[in-house]
C-alpha cells in the first residue's frame, strides 16, 4: 500500500504518524510546497517576540525521526494535479515535472492568508503570517522599523502586536468590525482587555477600514478612514482561506463554505482520497452546522483520522467543536462553541452569565481573577458556548469546558459539578459552576416568562 | 418557617445560605460549638506555614454578612439533644440549658479527628489539626520547639509536614501504610513526589507503626517500630470520624459506613432532619457504593442541597465523585474517582495508563512535567479513576476529569476530545488526552486477550 500525504504541516504530519502507528508496511510519501519539515505555526509569534530563540527550534521532529518511521519526504515541490482515474499525482520541483501513483491519497493542502481588496496590497514591506519564511521577513523589519500597522484584529493579528510592542515597535491595529476578536469573544468580554493596548503604547482602530497602502515601491502609509497613518510596514492578518484548487481541479465536491467536503473517516467525494486540516470543512458539534476548524489541535484530529483510515484502520471524527485559545499581554483568553452573537444568529434563544472569580482562596496570596462568560440553550439547557478571560488557569478551563459542552451538560449539572479545592491551587466557589447556577436561575425565569 | 442548623462551619454555611436564597421569609437559626464564624478549615496550614498572615484571614464572611442574611447566629452552643417529636432541641451554653424549636433542622455536625489506640496518646504537646484553637496550638509549638512527629501521611499530615519544613522545624512523618496518600494515589504516582521529602530534610517512615508517647506530661520522644524518636510535639492526622451521637440519640438511621443516611435531598430517615457535610454518607457516582466525602466542596454541595429542600425549594444530589487535591512542595497533587486499588477491591478489571507530558509547548521557555495516570473499566471503557502529578495545572485538569467522569466518557472519546491550543497556555499534545489514547490502545489488547 502507497500512502501520499500532499502536505506536511500539522494535519499531513499527523496523517504520516497514525498512517505508519496503524500500518508498520505502507510506503508513506509526502509532498510539501515549503522547504522546511513540519514546524510549529503558533509558535512563529513567538519567535518574534524573542520568547522562543529561534525559527529552527519551531520544528516539531528531528529528521532522524522521520527515517525512523520510514517516512519519505519530498520538500519543494508543488504537486500540480491529481488524477483519481488513474491514481496519479503530478509534480513539479525546481522547474521539472513528474508522477508519482498513489493507492491512497490524502489532502492537507492548509490555507492560504486571505489578500484583502485594498489598493496597493503588492507593495513592498507587506507581510502575512503564515510561513517561516513569512516570520523572518517580519522580525527583520521589527528590528529595523519603527511603525507597523496590523490590519485584522484576530487572535493572530493580536498575538503580532503583542510580539511587536515587545520589540518597542509602534503598532497601530486595524479592524472592520466594531470590536476585537469577533470569532471568539462577544463585545461585553472585551472590556477588561481593551484597556491593555493603550498601556502598551499600541493604538486600535476599530471601525477601519483600511482603503489603501501608500508609497512607491514600499509602504509610508495608509489611508484608514480618510486618515493617512505613516507606517513602516503593514501586517495582514484578516482570514484564512482553505487551499481547495487541487481538489477541485481533480473533482473532489467542497462543502456549504466552500471547503473539501469529507465524511466523519475523512474520506472526500472521491475513493482512496482524504483530506484534513485547514482545507476541510466538518459539521460543528452544537448544531451539526457546516464549519472551517483552521486550529493546530483540529488538524492533529483530522490528520489522525485521515491517517489511520487511509492506512486500512478505522477511525471516526464526526463533528468539531471549536476551542480558541490565546495569551494576550499579561491575560489569557479562550472560547469555547458559540458566542452569544453567533448563537441568536443561528436563532437559539441564548441564556448568558457572566461572573467573575478568583483563582485561589481569596486569602491566599496571589489569587488571580477570572472571568467567565456561559452560554446555554433555552430549552435543554445545555451548554452550547463558554469564554474565559484571566490571569491563569483559563486554557484548561477551556478544555474543561469543551469536556461539558461535548457532553451536553445543562446548566443544573454543570453548577453541581464536584470539584476539589485546596486554597493555593482553587477556589472552592469554582467560577464556571458559579456562572453555571446563575444562568440555571436565569433560566427558570426565562421558562417562566416565555408567551404560552 | 423556622429551620435551625446545627453546626456552623462549611456544610452548615452553605445550607444557610442556600436556605436564605430559597426563602426570604424563614428564621434561620445556627447553633454551633465552636467560638468562630465560619471559616476555612482548608487554609489552616497556610497560616502555620506563614503564606497567609492570620487565622483571622480565614474568616469566610464579616460578622455583617450574617446580620444582612438575617441569620440568627448562636456560638459557644453544644446541642446536646434532640427531640424529633416534638420538633426540639436541647442546647447548653456555658453550663446553662434550654430548648429551641424547629419546623426543619439541618444537622451538619462535622467530623472529628480520630484518636489512634496509642499508648500515651494523652499527654501534652500532641495535637490534632482541625481548628482554629488546634492552629493556634501547632504554630506556638512550631515557634517554640525544634522536633515534630507527624502521624498520618494523608493530605493534612502532608500539609502540616510542608509548613512546619518552612518553619524550619525538624518533621518526621510516620504512616502504617507502604506509601503516602493511599486514598489519593497509587504507588507507582507517589515517586516523582518521595524525594522531595529527604531534600527539605523530612524523614519518612513507612510501614510505621507508633505504639507509644513517651513522656511525663508532655511529649519527649515517640516509639515507632521499636524505634525511640526524639521529639518535642506530635500531630495526630490519621482520619476523621463523622460526628453522629446526636443524630443516634434522635434515632436518626446510618448508613453502612457509620454516617449518616441521606436521600438524594439530604432527608435523613426522621421527617424534617436534614443532614450535609463530613456526617453524612452518599453513594459514590462510579458504583453507587456508599462514601464518606470530606471535603470542603463536597460539605458546599450537599449543604446547598440540604438549605434549598429544608427551605421549601427543590434540589437533589444523588451521587458524589470524590475529587482531591493538594499542594506540596513545589508539586501540585489531584485524584478523582477511584485509584487503581480500590478499582480492584470493587472487582472492577481497570486499565491504566500512566503518561508524562509538558504544560506548554516543548520550546516555549518554562514549561513544566506533568505526569496523568488514568483508569478506565475494561468494559464499558469509561473513566473511573484519575492521579496527576505535576508543577502546574493539576487542579483544573482534576475539575475537568470530574466533567469527564461524570459523564462517563470513554477512552476513545477523551482521546479526541477537542483542545484548543496556544504555545504560553498548554500543549497541542494533552497529557490526559494521550494518557486515553494509550489506554484505549490498551483495552483493545486486553479484550482479545481474555479468555472466551
Amino acid at each position: 500500500m502507497r500512502i501520499i500525504i500532499v502536505g506536511f504541516n500539522a494535519a499531513g504530519l499527523s496523517a504520516a504518524i497514525n498512517a505508519r502507528k496503524t500500518n508498520l508496511d505502507a510506503e508513506i510519501v509526502v509532498y510539501e510546497k515549503e522547504k522546511y519539515l513540519p514546524y510549529s505555526r503558533c509558535g512563529i509569534p513567538f519567535v518574534i517576540s524573542g520568547e522562543v530563540k529561534s525559527f529552527q527550534e519551531l520544528m516539531e521532529y528531528p529528521e532522524e525521526f522521520y527515517e525512523k518511521n520510514n517516512i519519505e519526504i519530498h520538500l519543494n515541490c508543488e504537486v500540480t494535479s491529481v488524477d483519481p482515474a488513474n491514481k496519479k499525482i503530478h509534480v513539479v520541483k525546481d522547474g521539472t515535472a513528474s508522477t508519482d501513483r498513489y493507492d491512497r491519497l490524502i489532502l492537507a493542502l492548509g490555507g492560504t492568508p486571505r489578500v484583502p481588496p485594498i489598493k496597493g496590497i503588492d507593495k513592498g514591506n507587506v507581510f502575512y503570517v503564515r510561513t517561516i519564511t513569512d516570520g523572518e521577513h517580519i522580525l527583520k523589519a521589527a528590528k529595523t522599523f519603527e511603525k507597523c500597522a496590523i490590519i485584522g484584529g484576530g487572535m493572530v493579528g493580536l498575538e503580532m502586536a503583542d510580539a511587536l510592542s515587545k520589540l518597542g515597535v509602534k503598532v497601530t491595529i486595524i479592524d472592520r468590525k466594531t470590536q476585537i476578536l469577533p470569532n471568539l469573544l462577544d463585545e461585553d468580554m472585551t472590556r477588561r482587555i481593551l484597556p491593555e493596548f493603550s498601556k502598551r503604547g499600541i493604538r486600535l482602530i476599530l471601525n477601519g477600514r483600511c482603503t489603501e497602502i501608500i508609497g512607491d515601491k514600499k509602504v509610508q502609509a495608509i489611508k484608514v478612514n480618510d486618515e493617512i497613518l505613516p507606517t513602516d510596514f503593514v501586517i495582514i492578518s484578516t482570514a484564512v482561506d482553505p487551499n481547495v484548487l487541487l481538489a477541485v481541479k481533480a473533482g473532489i465536491e467542497l462543502g456549504e463554505l466552500g471547503a473539501i467536503k469529507v465524511n466523519m473517516r475523512m474520506e472526500t467525494s472521491i475513493k482512496d482520497i482524504y483530506a484534513c486540516g485547514d482545507c476541510v470543512e466538518l459539521p460543528d458539534l452544537i448544531t451539526g452546522r457546516s464549519s472551517c476548524f483552521q486550529v493546530r489541535t483540529g488538524a492533529d484530529s483530522m490528520g489522525a483520522v485521515a491517517g489511520v483510515n487511509a492506512a486500512g484502520g478505522y477511525s471516526v471524527l464526526p463533528a468539531i467543536l471549536i476551542v480558541g485559545m490565546l495569551q494576550l499581554f499579561n491575560m489569557q483568553i479562550a472560547h469555547v462553541g458559540y458566542t452569544e452573537r453567533q448563537a441568536k444568529q443561528r436563532g437559539i434563544i441564548p441564556i448568558v452569565s457572566i461572573v467573575e472569580g478568583k483563582t485561589k482562596a481569596d486569602y491566599y496570596p496571589g489569587a488571580k481573577w477570572i472571568q467567565v462568560k456561559l452560554i446555554f440553550e433555552l430549552e435543554s439547557t445545555t451548554l452550547i458556548g463558554a469564554q474565559i478571560v484571566g490571569e491563569e488557569g483559563v486554557a484548561m478551563r477551556a478544555i474543561f469546558l469543551s469536556a461539558a459542552m461535548t457532553n451536553k451538560m445543562t446548566a443544573s449539572e454543570l453548577a453541581k459539578l464536584h470539584i476539589g479545592y485546596t486554597p493555593p491551587l482553587n477556589n472552592h466557589i469554582e467560577p464556571i459552576c458559579r456562572a453555571a447556577e446563575a444562568a440555571y436561575d436565569n433560566i427558570k425565569i426565562c421558562l417562566l416568562q416565555l408567551p404560552e
